[in-house]
């Protein structure tokens, strides 16, 4: 039985799993039991942790029940296989490391058998996990569709960070797209950052201890403000719950007192109440949901024409052309006095029309400040063109728009503009080629002219995003690695605040678009050690004086959906440890035809210089 | 001319060059000054190093001399480019970045269009050298066939060592095949280890500045010890010196006392006495001449029978043979006292006899000490029987040698063996799997019987081998990245001593060959930081008692050619940073058809495990 039900959300996290701690043969009333406790799934040992291949030689496995209790549906949907606890893979003891090896094998081949979706691995004893890593990285080679999840504990171990356990192991195992963790929850945590990092991994569940509650007032279970906050980001990251009640002595003292309820049921319904305390998701994060941690080619709209369901789904943006009327509203005013206002005529150039979104927003700024407006409309996509000619005869606009079917790089205009309009930015800013747009529109502004944006900057850091890694290494070649991909991120860890990169202003005297930024990021030392798979782009525009539009998230324009995060991936993922600096390097480069980034990591470690020549990835002029 | 003729070594180090320091349009006059001083190339600017493109826009580069002074075959032959020394690419003014990005690119251009065969890049002016890298980069792409070389200084800079400055350079490059580097060396050397480290890296000139030299009590040049040995080592490793006279007034003087002789004659000559000093080549030098750096596939001898060419190459390897003869003398002399000596009959069996080298040598043994012997020459493939079965009959050995044609592992043996001779080691000792024909052929020795090898131990140590990383990246896939190569390890550098791998010893109790090492290496601080490409793994066997046989550098069987090393590369090298230590894994896999080794680095960084499952590199059984 589901958590709870929250409007257009299908993620998994609504399901709940039970940890069953001990060897049992009577499967059938381990999961039943749970079900009619409430969870979904249970996580069940798979083997007599008595068995040892060395001391048991020739015998069949002593594995838990038998493969003919449930159906195989019943298999995959309700059971997650647990690996003996007992696998020491990295010990002194050779024939401990053998047995080990052989029964780590031997349950995960089982479990396939089974068609489990899931297996958890035990957490590795010591911190060299080479040996571990090596023998579930064989069976990875050849895993069905199973998932593997790696047990770690979210508290950090003495000395030990956990995060660096799994690291290790999960570099041995290059990145293995099947290969997940799951955290251990239990009374103590680390600092927020620390645990924010899990976010950007391949996380898959969170097992909660029945330790990690308190108990309230009334003697229930509860858990403290951290904890709660914790199982909600984890909700709200798709990280499916599995109550787990390591004091065991409680489950016996309730069920020699004769009371048969197991007492995890209300550790779940305490889940359950955190899962329908979970925000409704508003409109924009309902919009995002299809789109969240989607690897999305960016547009060419220079090169392509873009097609009418893509202006369609941009012109529904309200707050968008809200700011923009604000933004043409205070430059009118600014540039034609009360006084004026009836004599003055104003020529406002819609650079880019599209199908005339802007043109009503600079005639609906004009009104309600009442000046005179004189508008041109530019557009270079026919089609577009098509559309926009018919609202200038639906809307009775034919006194006050001229349209005009022409690539704004190339008119010969009939007189100068007072005001540019335009909204030729991308998720990284300049990446759609607004400033080589409007360094070509300038021709017709008039020297003391606007140009709504003013100017625009462009915004980058560090992200933990295994999922957008493993996404791009699965096309398995060179070019995905150099491109930019626009992303809703969400599975994405930030790893530091993101840095101003580019800044392009107009009108302006100085045309070479190319740029260079070398960028430092301090990584807290609270967060702990970190990977970084790549970067996350955005971009801040001022439209007019203090009227802003953007997506750079601590200053991001609310409500706002035409423009997700872009993605800059790295070629192989950087270890950043504790406490270090990441220093970026960000290219634009300009050739005649097109238009490209490179880009480059030179500390903690160097990367080679991705997109030489934007040999994978440009813009075309 | 060249610097002198040393037999059999045609390396390129016998030419040596001349840096024209001062730009100059007579190129024609500033070669064949050079040649007549005895040197085989020069140096020579590319263009005025006045020229700004900023200062001088729309003018033709000034590019000293013409293209026409020179033939084809003399640019390419004689003259190197070398790049404006102004150049500077990371540093705050805008104009000079992007003046320099131009005439870095039109130099290079130009240079190509003459078809130089090299050209030497500036000594970046600061450690970040990003953007310099990011220009070079992007040359790189659409190179010809023309080397860049970068010039660093040898001795390190203060509180930065220049390896550094260079490993940064050629990672954000991407360990571009045409990229190499030149050392300037002059007065001060670092310590031997940190100088040891370049012999790895892709050096291809040194260049030798007067100030590095004395003068002796005649007034003559002559360098130091360390300097001497330092020559003498670069021309060993095929690195061409090239003198330049950074003292210009000295030139000056002696041109002004109307002395025409150019100065650096002098130390042309030195140099070239230091070339004619160099010891001769010895017969395996020779030998191994051509395989140096050259990757091969290992044997696998089990699966695939030996052709006649190279069972007659091995043959000829009289230390090795002379090793067994002298195991064998010592294994008969121990089992059989002086008194039995004419009563008792030693059976002895050669298991993988080949053409019968080894039946010879037993016999030899056996004639020296006046033992008693009855031979069983075991040999599966039946091509090498054939000319086995001639040989017993040509030297008349009907009565003392049985031939028996059949797989060790299988053979239904007519008695037990007092002593098994084998020689089925390859370069890492147990890779052609000795241990499995070992542990098959035990089954007819004696209780008490003796193995020759008795035991055998393969070793392993980090390198530093970048032509041998470039040759394995060329092939463009990941197997090979995860294959042994049996190679004779030459322009590679070693980081650490090797150390013990997996020991085998015959006969045994244990036949489970499965083997797991961890191994830590600890780099000495007075190396600097390195980049470690790969390991390079050999063996010690020992035959009997302390007679031994092997190829582990400190304690190698001298004059003996049969095994190269072998070379297990990394897919990513692994830069160490000054002082660090290294961890690596290696196991060694059976599965029921083949043999295969896993590899993994886990400190500084963590690599991959290469290898999983023998899926790229395998040996049968």
């Amino acid at each position: 039985m589901p958590l709870g039900q929250r409007a257009g959300d299908n993620s998994e996290s609504r399901y709940a799993g039970c940890e069953i701690l001990r060897h049992t043969d009577d499967i059938e009333e381990a999961l039943s039991s749970s079900l009619s406790a409430g969870f979904d799934f249970i996580v069940l040992p798979l083997t007599n942790p008595e068995y040892r291949p060395s001391k048991n030689a020739g015998l069949v496995p002593p594995f838990c029940g038998s493969d003919l209790v449930f159906s195989s549906t019943q298999w995959s949907s309700h059971v997650v296989g647990k690996l003996s606890d007992w696998i020491d893979l990295d010990g002194d003891d050779d024939v401990a490391r053998l047995d080990s090896e052989l029964v780590l094998k031997k349950e995960l081949s089982w479990a396939g058998h089974l068609s489990v979706q899931a297996c958890l691995l035990p957490t590795p004893k010591v911190f060299g996990c080479a040996n571990y890593a090596r023998c579930v990285n064989q069976v990875l080679q050849g895993l069905g569709n199973m998932q593997v999840c790696k047990r770690d504990p979210i508290s950090n171990r003495l000395l030990n960070d956990s995060w660096e356990w799994w690291h290790m192991f999960r570099t041995l195992c290059e990145y293995h797209s099947q290969l997940g963790v799951a955290l251990d929850i239990t009374a103590s945590l680390p600092p927020a950052s620390a645990i924010k990092r899990w976010i950007g991994e391949p996380l898959k569940a969170a097992i909660l201890h029945t330790s990690a509650f308190l108990t309230n007032k009334r003697g229930y279970p509860c858990l403290s403000k951290r904890h709660q906050s914790l199982i909600t980001m984890l909700f709200n990251h798709s990280v499916q719950v599995c109550c787990s009640c390591s004091l065991c002595f409680t489950f016996d003292h309730w069920t020699d007192n004769g009371n048969s309820q197991d007492p995890l049921i209300l550790y779940r319904d305490y889940v359950a109440n955190l899962y329908r305390k979970l925000d409704p998701l508003t409109t924009q994060e309902q919009f995002e949901l299809g789109y969240r941690d989607f690897l999305q080619a960016p547009l060419q709209p220079l090169m392509d024409n873009l097609e009418a369901q893509t202006y369609e789904t941009f012109e529904k943006d309200a707050t968008k052309y809200d700011q923009y009327q604000n933004a043409i509203r205070a430059a009118l005013v600014d540039r034609v006095s009360d006084a004026e206002a009836s004599t003055k005529t104003i020529v406002l150039m819609v650079v880019g029309a599209g199908r005339g979104p802007l043109v009503r927003a600079s005639l609906k700024a004009a009104e309600e400040c009442g000046r005179n407006l004189r508008v041109y409309a530019v557009e270079k996509n026919p089609n577009a063109v098509v559309t926009l000619s018919r609202l200038i005869k639906i809307e009775g606009w034919e006194d006050l728009v001229e349209l005009v079917s022409c690539d704004m790089r190339h008119w010969d205009a009939p007189e100068q503009a007072d005001i540019l309009v335009s909204e030729l930015l991308g998720s990284f800013g300049d990446n759609e080629l607004s400033p080589e747009c409007l360094d070509g529109a300038q021709r017709f502004l008039k020297k003391d002219g606007i140009s709504i944006p003013s100017s625009y900057t462009s915004y980058i850091g560090p992200v933990t995003a295994s999922k957008l890694y493993n996404d791009v290494k699965s096309y398995n070649d060179l070019s995905h690695f150099e491109t930019a991909y626009v992303v809703k991120l969400h599975n994405a860890a930030p790893l530091a605040a993101p840095q101003p990169v580019f800044t392009f202003v107009h009108p302006t005297d100085n045309t070479d678009n190319r740029r260079y930024k070398r960028l430092v990021f301090n990584f807290s030392p609270d967060t702990g050690s970190a990977l970084v798979h790549g970067f996350g782009g955005y971009f801040d525009a001022v439209l007019y004086k203090d009227i802003h539009l953007g997506i750079e998230p601590s200053t991001a324009t609310p409500n706002m959906f035409s423009w997700f995060s872009i993605f800059f991936p790295l070629r192989t993922p950087i270890y950043v440890p504790a406490g270090a600096l990441l220093e970026l390097h960000f290219w634009r480069c300009v050739a005649p035809t097109k238009v490209w980034y490179e880009w480059s990591v030179t500390s903690p470690t160097v990367s080679p210089l991705h997109n030489p020549n934007g040999r994978s990835y440009w813009v075309g002029l």
